[in-house]
């Protein structure tokens, strides 16, 4: 029986009442909802919780999409590459995707909509030099030049809701209909929306909180002729395109969008693409749109006296909770997955709510609850790195997902869980509405700023890429740490400045990338702002290329802050002298070696006998800092997550703020354990985020010292006196 | 004593004469030469024996130079960055330069000759805007931008030979006078040059072969302010630039060239920086002169009866062997240090001279020749390194360096020395004028081509370099390999197309650099013309980062020829499918594991299922093939020397070439052996090139295989029937 109550979310199906009474009691849980593949019955719907029902707006409803295929949702696709050979060439411009999913847009005139493009020499095809045959989903360039690649650029309906189609593939469903999405840009989906969510209201009036899953338009996902996903961007504004969208666009904004701004080479401007300017604006237009049409669907539910909540996740996209719009929306509640600590404060962090909600791991389905697996693994994992952000930034519920029937069948787990719920619930109580102590401020800059706070180096939704986790680590390690982040732009720069509580800026990212900023940082407004900055006294923490674009004789053009530059060959003809790295340093004083850098950078030098070399191997520096003014400037390599390099940010952190002195308060030295405090309701907490006993010394916030044993995952709570 | 005799030049030094003798004899050498710190007595120049004497053309007359200081040599030197704080930035242009090596130019009005660069926003400071204080040798911006970098590019007199320099430092000398260089583009140092050399014939009537050390103008080498080297550069042109030169190229090229087209962001237009248009009429404008004012030197040799040689080196800059003015000079004789195979054939490759010579390794000098070394281990390592490439191409001569009288202390060394003399006109007498079989032809493509034959990835003359040792290896690779090299540049593919007997074309380089070639990617003749080239048959191998430029949605613009691409972020979210490797292919068939790709690259991707991966390992392919039309391409991350690889990479050629079925033609199994053949004169030869024994399967010119032990570092030679 759990020791406190509520704030915890259980999902529940038809037929399993006692039980779910039962855990209901257990885990202190005062909402239950429907998942994927399950229901809630009226026993179930009658128990003394909230329950929650899953909504969907633009899928669902082939009834009315079937008989609307003219409002189907859009998109507009880029072929492969297509090598002419000939003067002649034909395009299979469909090659490569699922034909189940897409479908040509013959109802608009591809010579006015489409476009073609040698890439090669970077130029649009005239309309009058090609043509397009229907019967076969090919077009013909009559005038091609041999050896050049051309590409095409189209409008499709996309006939296939993506999340339905992943599911209905991934569970091999037979027998059920293609969930077919529709547009509520046009007139009769609109409408049909709002009647459909009012009738559902009604008939539905045990659900106490709509859960939209989610609003309008799928994040890009786009599967391949063998029904395997070929694109994924979870930021992706790929089903927002339709032409009617770029035709509100060019009246509103006073200027066309051209298909190459959306399909940008192919790359359908990825959350790694640094954005231009018009897409900029069409992500703004989006929004709007979005957030309006939202708002109506939410005024129905509370209209009807209930609360609405969003999922993160599926057709979230134009619903971006650090926008500028998301508060318009007026929802009640957020609720999102929780990979670990990023992605917990990717959702905790979110204001203009009542509350938000997180979705714990595991999901109670078979992939983790079969026989002789113990699901408590993953459950600690989760709980523990998640666990470090919820001090920092609380989500206000957790919850779980999938068929507790399943979960039932773990007690040990069913334990387990008992336990977390009653965890979080003392934090919450502690924490919430409490500012933690931090000693420094911190702020992540690249091409999206707030936008996109926490959600640097997304592709899909969290999951591992070697070309990112070198990078998402600094999230990580930032989300649990006694450090204040925000997300900042370089726009956000070029107009205001840094904001003067600011004392670090994070740089980090793949040269070219959104992250590191390519071009961006050829604007010398950028490059004065910062270096004056940090010239006065900021810090400024470059990871991977930071600043980096070839330009006025250095690759990062902030290597006079950072002490060091990448070598690309052109100065391989002018001597590096400094290969020492000193034998201590502030930032490696508790450092286990080796260090790692992930996927680390080669060919980085120290520009001069100033800059202090703090890791040299393979002939190449990867760890550095240098004096800067009054500032400092720090260099790293790489930052995959490990409570290593956690600890090694952190001190990176307070050296490039010059505030080292301050590095022993409310902290441990083992790197396992944190401190959090909360100097308004004096409490203290240190964490064991490790699975195993551990013993460390602990700085209170005058810096005395005391001696601490703590059991496996254990917190320790105490007072400030 | 030698079997045979001649085609060997042996160092040797007053009071020397009996030993000298020996040697002689011993070696079968048929030349004696002075070395930096040797003289030759009359004894000696007595023998019979050609004497070689080192000349300096322009340095060891400072009795002409410094009376002749306004005609001394010139350079375009740029400050470092300096970065303003306020309004006014005072820069100290000469920080960091060698003030015994340079000073500035105050003869001409810094005003008019200058250039002083905003770097961060890319513009000139109007003279206007700045002042130069003469007495501090400094500048002063007086509305400078805070926070800008700012950089002055600025004439110097060069008053310190780089060569003396050098070995003044280096060998700590004392009371010796700097030479001062003279700039023969000047009237009085044009004419002292002719007159000087003339006097020196006169007094010099034993001397058989002038030895240029060499002409005008030395490679660009600048040291720093603790009299170290700052900036090599063994291509560069520094320190032909004057002012007298720019006015010339001007007034015949009808343009001004900036100093900006000199200096290049600091970069100096290094052989790793694709070189401008302007730069390469620059280049060219200089060779003619130095054909010019070198052959009129020549002239003057022949016209006193003996042989002109020039030393491959120091100021060779304007020489080039390989450019289109060097037989116009009239030389008899090249002669060269050989580091291995790749430097053995930049110079054997030489035409338009009599005879070539190389100076092979080591040099007599102590750091080799004390007590308790093996100076043999240096030797066999250079002699089985350079021999496969003279059987390819073979020098006419080769020599030794240093003090003989040294190297007489080390009877072992002196024994081996006789045994590969004797080798090496045996070679000589088999390979000279021979064409040796070749299965395939290759050509390196890049931005030099045939100028640069050879010199392909080289700073410093051949040194090891952490971003040119993995491309290196493709140059060593090929100097002894049965294949017959060209070097290509990109204009001559887009003037003149692929030459028809190429078979294989390999372009190898980091992204950006003169050898992947950078933006010359964007050209579409370019890329037309090669692809059209390999779809009709022809094989292109790309190593490192080949045909690199971010462009029409593809990094390498040759990926559809190669198969692969590599990410940088942009299309991470786009599926790789294609991950697993062959279990077997052609190219590894008999490789050893694990490959060694050197520095290697990542992110390398499989664009279709059609690629044959060949080796993917950390999450990215280092190895494939591709079809192409009837053509194919090979992409490999890297390919440090060895024999390994060199077998790889004769795979990869003959794979590319579509001529697999020749492949064991003239072949070993053995990697440690090759064969080469000569079926004009009916010879082959099986070369052991390892210092152990060896057994192998060799395979005559019809694929008929016998079975061979050879004997440490042996050469069997056979006749074919
Ligand atoms: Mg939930
Ligand atoms: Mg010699
Ligand atoms: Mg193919």
């Amino acid at each position: 029986m759990s020791q406190t109550k509520g704030r915890v979310t259980l999902p529940s199906e038809a037929n399993f009442l006692k039980e779910t009474k039962e855990i209901l009691e257990r885990w202190g849980a005062d909402a239950i909802r429907d998942s994927d593949g399950t229901k809630l019955d009226d026993e179930l719907k009658a128990l003394d919780a909230k329950v929650y029902s899953t909504y969907f707006v633009t899928r669902g409803h082939n009834d009315f999409a079937s008989t609307h295929l003219d409002e189907c949702v859009q998109m507009l696709l880029m072929s492969k590459h297509n090598l002419a050979i000939c003067d002649t060439l034909t395009i299979d411009f469909l090659d490569g995707f699922y034909k189940e999913q897409v479908v040509a847009d013959y109802r608009h005139d591809p010579k006015r909509y489409w476009e073609v493009i040698d890439r090669t020499n970077n130029t649009i095809v005239e309309p009058d030099l090609w043509t397009v045959d229907q019967d076969t989903d090919s077009l013909t360039i009559t005038s091609a030049i041999p050896f050049h690649e051309y590409t095409v650029s189209f409008f499709v309906y996309m006939i296939w809701d993506p999340t339905q189609m992943y599911n209905y593939i991934t569970n091999n469903w037979q027998d059920v209909p293609h969930d077919i999405p529709f547009d509520i840009r046009q007139p009769h989906s609109a409408a049909f929306a709002k009647r459909c969510l009012k009738d559902w209201l009604q008939e539905n009036p045990d659900t106490d909180v709509v859960r939209f899953t989610t609003f309008f338009y799928h994040f890009t996902l786009v599967f391949n002729a063998e029904a395997k996903e070929k694109f994924v961007d979870w930021f992706g504004y790929g089903a927002t395109v339709s032409i009617k969208a770029l035709a509100e666009f060019e009246k509103e904004y006073g200027y066309a969008l051209r298909p190459e701004d959306i399909v940008d080479n192919g790359y359908y401007n990825t959350t790694f693409c640094v954005p231009s300017r018009r897409y900029l604006d069409y992500m703004d237009f989006i929004q709007r749109f979005v957030a309006e049409k939202a708002k109506e669907l939410v005024e129905l539910v509370h209209d009807s006296g209930r609360e609405a909540m969003m999922f993160l996740g599926d057709n979230w996209i134009g619903t971006e909770p650090y926008g500028p719009y998301f508060s318009r929306i007026g929802l009640d509640g957020v609720v999102g997955s929780v990979g670990g600590g990023a992605t917990l404060r990717l959702i905790s962090d979110i204001s203009g709510v009542k509350y938000t909600e997180g979705r714990f791991l595991p999901y109670f389905f078979p992939d983790t609850f079969y026989e002789g697996n113990d699901p408590c693994i993953e459950a600690i994992d989760n709980w523990l790195s998640a666990r470090r952000a919820i001090m920092r930034s609380p989500v206000d519920r957790i919850g779980y997902g999938g068929y507790l029937s399943l979960a039932y069948k773990f007690p040990k787990f069913i334990d387990y869980i008992e336990k977390v719920t009653d965890e979080f619930r003392m934090i919450y109580a502690n924490v919430k509405g409490q500012k933690p102590y931090s000693g420094v401020k911190v702020a992540i800059l690249n091409s999206w700023g707030k936008l996109r706070s926490w959600q640097s180096y997304m592709v899909a939704h969290a999951l591992w890429y070697k070309q990112t986790y070198s990078y998402f680590g600094i999230l990580e390690a930032l989300s649990g740490a006694a450090i204040e982040t925000v997300f900042l732009s370089f726009d956000d720069i070029r107009e205001n400045g840094v904001p003067k509580d600011v004392d670090v800026i994070i740089n980090a990212g793949d040269a070219g990338t959104a992250f590191s900023g390519g071009e961006k940082w050829c604007d010398p407004d950028l490059v004065t702002t910062l270096r004056k900055w940090v010239y006065e006294g900021g810090g400024f923490i470059g990871i991977g290329e930071p600043s980096a674009v070839q330009h006025g004789g250095r690759f990062f053009q902030l290597a006079d802050i950072l002490g060091v530059d990448k070598e690309l060959g052109f100065s391989l003809s002018t001597d590096k002298y400094y290969t020492k790295a000193l034998t201590e340093h502030f930032i490696t004083s508790d450092a286990l070696t080796p260090l790692s850098f992930g996927e680390s950078k080669q060919s980085i030098y120290a520009l001069s006998e100033d800059t202090e070399i703090i890791e040299y191997s393979n002939h190449e520096v990867h760890l550095a800092a240098n004096a800067y003014g009054e500032g400092r400037g720090v260099y790293i390599a790489g930052l995959p997550y490990s409570y290593e390099n956690t600890r090694l940010l952190m001190r990176s952190i307070y050296y490039a703020a010059h505030k080292e002195r301050n590095f022993h308060v409310w902290q441990t030295d083992n790197l396992n354990c944190e401190v959090h405090a909360y100097p308004e309701n004096k409490k203290y907490a240190i964490l064991n985020n490790s699975n195993e006993t551990q013993e460390t010394n602990v700085y209170d916030g005058q810096g005395k010292c005391q001696s601490l044993t703590l059991a496996p995952c254990e917190i320790i709570w105490k007072e400030i006196h």
